[in-house]
């Protein structure tokens, strides 16, 4: 499974301002854990920055490390957003995923980051 | 007509975060009920999960159940409405139906699903 | 000019919901009362259903017997919205006509139903 | 200088109602006062009438009326909301200009009228 | 590194309005600072001018400064709207900046400008 | 039926070259024979003129004058290639009408005018 | 299976002029052959008419028949071809199917029509 | 009317190859000679230099010189190859104007230039 | 490496007729062999079948196979197109690969298939 | 001025088949040789490749090379046709420059690669 600890970081150049930071990945494909078929989605990062800001090209090596994983869309993006929310500890963050066409269906899956103590038990 | 018992699901895999699933068919067709001529749509299904999320390939098998059934465009989409509610108990859903053109015209239809209590009476 | 009496009603299938209709007619043509030229327009009714729907073919023909009217953008949608507001009396309704180049302009007219005591006087 | 005494006006055939015209003029050009170059623009008038509409054609003439005179875009933007409110006394309007590339730049310019006394000292 | 004072102003030629001035710049390009390869961007600016507006041709040869800058996307998008912000003083001012197709990703980064004393500490 | 009288011509401003005028009208309208119901269609009329070219308000007229009647797309098509290719005489033309969407479908006729002698008996 | 004897025709208005008559349906559906999930098409029918031309609405009809046909791409597309030449003998026909999106894959297919005679043996 | 002495022009920087270029001008405006109102067009010109090519900025000097020219498209077009073709001599030259919606109309004129002798008596 | 056992094929229906059949596959991916990163690709397959016909699922899973193989963009057209030439034997086929942006970059590589006595030596 | 000696070739994977290659540079930018302002293009290179191709990273390397050069649009795009050609000798090859917006214009070169002594004196 795809290790967070492939991501690195580097200082927030403003802290002193709330700006939003939009990545987007054109290129995300795994696996259905089912059966065993590609799928191919987009992948939106957008989070307002604490200390820390993520490398783009270590986001992508990230990504990539997807490829041969059986994964469902529901836990892949629910995966992206715990591993940034705990590297980047940002202010705010979305993590949005696109896929593809699939037996006739299109799906979006859309997850906001809180810190723990925030969330619904 | 069809029937809410094909529909499967799975464990929701992330119940502490309220993140929106969307998933939109583009294939959806039934029959007029009137002149029994085919009308076709896309049928989108926006939810928040609770306990339990619906499976893609069933919610397909669900959907093509329609096909041949005469059944009117308000109608079906508050059918489907209901079905995946009284199925899911989502904390919120929307479904919506995009009719492609008739007589000139194109429809939209959107609900939204809430508990029985909220509802208008 | 276009007789309200041409359109038909069916019960709502759904009252205990607030839920959406949208009907959208591509092909809608009158004409100018001071040149007699053709203008042509797309006309988007949306509202909440109350007690009653109006059927689609019928709302078909009542726009058809726009055609060889001479009447102002801003007048036609107002009656629209005036007509059909009188006859459903939905819990809320939009009607917006959007308006083919005439002279290097396009326009959009958008009208909100609202029962008469609501009104500004 | 474009004169807004060419501007024709009819009464408002509803007033009982808020309800929102829009005119966008697809074919506005003016001169840039440094260089003497045309500029070319798209010009959108969004407004609720109280007791009267501008009536179509005079807008257009009204328009045409720039065509050789040399005016920044904020200005003219400015101008036309000024010229438009003064005549028409809107329950509420906004002009909003949109600017064909010049040197690698496009540009938008949107103002808001506002009876006098409401407005910024 | 682009110098501000390249930037020229003029004076806001309706200063009792707060209305939206929006120029996008379509050929923006720096470069990484760490590959030294070329990024391509598309810079928007949106603000309200209080005394004074950024005049046109002067903001392009400022943007053109950047040419063969290496910076990173954050960054630059941050020292846009801090040279513009302490230039102009707007009432309000967004800078956003779009990144093109980077190793399968595209980027935006907008940051907000604000007087220092309203800034988070 | 449109009278082709309507129509006026002006002296072609080039006639020792073969050029080429293509005129397409965006807003015909005629009514099916057999419902009554109305069609919308795009005219394309292409031509290499030669003594003569045919005036385009003269033109928007003769469309017009099909608003009431009652024609199929095949005939309507070629009765406007012949009513053009009796009035100018071209050098070569073409006539095509793209239908609107009517029951699910789209429909294109194209005819293309040839001196009777060429015709295929 | 569809049945040819659906189709209704009617006399060219204009055998003296080879003219082109392109029909698209936007609506078409069958089922795959093998799995039984319904297969979805635009098919376009462009023939020059001989002394017959086939009737739209008997023509949707006709294709409303594949509804519950279990049938490959390649082999509907080639009866429709067959069925249609066999009924109007057109001086040219070309039938092109075009399917949507099915496990990553989008299909065309076309087939022209001659006489027996001209075929490859 | 537009003087082609403006126009001006630089060797041809590779004779030895025909090779094809392409200026397309989106900001062309003159006016209607009948009504005096404003007309809308964008240019190419597509030719294979000899021995000179035309100055881009000069091109867009002589194009702007029209914008208080009443003129008609058919003439318009067949102007501007004629200077064009008189002042380049090129290998081989086609003009085409595309004109915006006017009464519900577009047109496109497209010219090619000849040398005099190739020309149709 | 994608091995061409996994294609099946079925009779081709209509063999008495010379048919274009075309199968694009929306969601190619294989390694680039230098850097071992991802590559996308849209890849199209047009024939004219002789005896047999290939099966879209073993052409999916065909495809499928080179999702972790490290192969050159020309390679790879070729080898596809050798593949399924040598298998199918078809009147005539061409293979399309359309590649994603890579470092600013998209390429489109086409091989056209035939018998290997009509090739160049 | 950009040195061709930075371009690298490989191997032609399949020498005996004519096959197209195509490669677009969607980020090729250069100055104007006269105002020193930046222009900016889409580059696409064809060619049928003899016994070698060009590796794209170093094709890459190259185009950067003309960032700051002067050089007009006809000379640039004859002098990558002329550098390619006599690097790859291929069997045939275009060169498409594409210019973004300048001064309202944009504009497309397109030169053909010939062996010299197919070349006009």
């Amino acid at each position: 499974m795809a290790d967070p600890k492939i991501l690195e970081t580097f200082p927030n150049p403003q802290p002193g301002r709330d700006y939003l930071i939009e990545h987007t990945h054109h290129e995300f494909t795994s696996l259905c854990p089912i059966t065993g078929h590609p799928d191919f989605a987009e992948i939106t990062v957008q989070y307002v920055a604490d200390k820390i800001c993520v490398e783009l090209k270590s986001l992508k090596l990230y990504f990539h490390a997807y490829r041969n994983e059986g994964i469902f869309f529901e836990e892949v993006t629910n995966k992206i957003c715990d591993d940034l929310g705990a590297l980047l500890k940002p202010r705010r963050m979305t993590v949005i995923s696109r896929w593809m066409a699939r037996g006739g269906f299109t799906s979006v899956i859309s997850a906001e980051w809180r810190p723990k103590k925030q969330r619904r038990k």
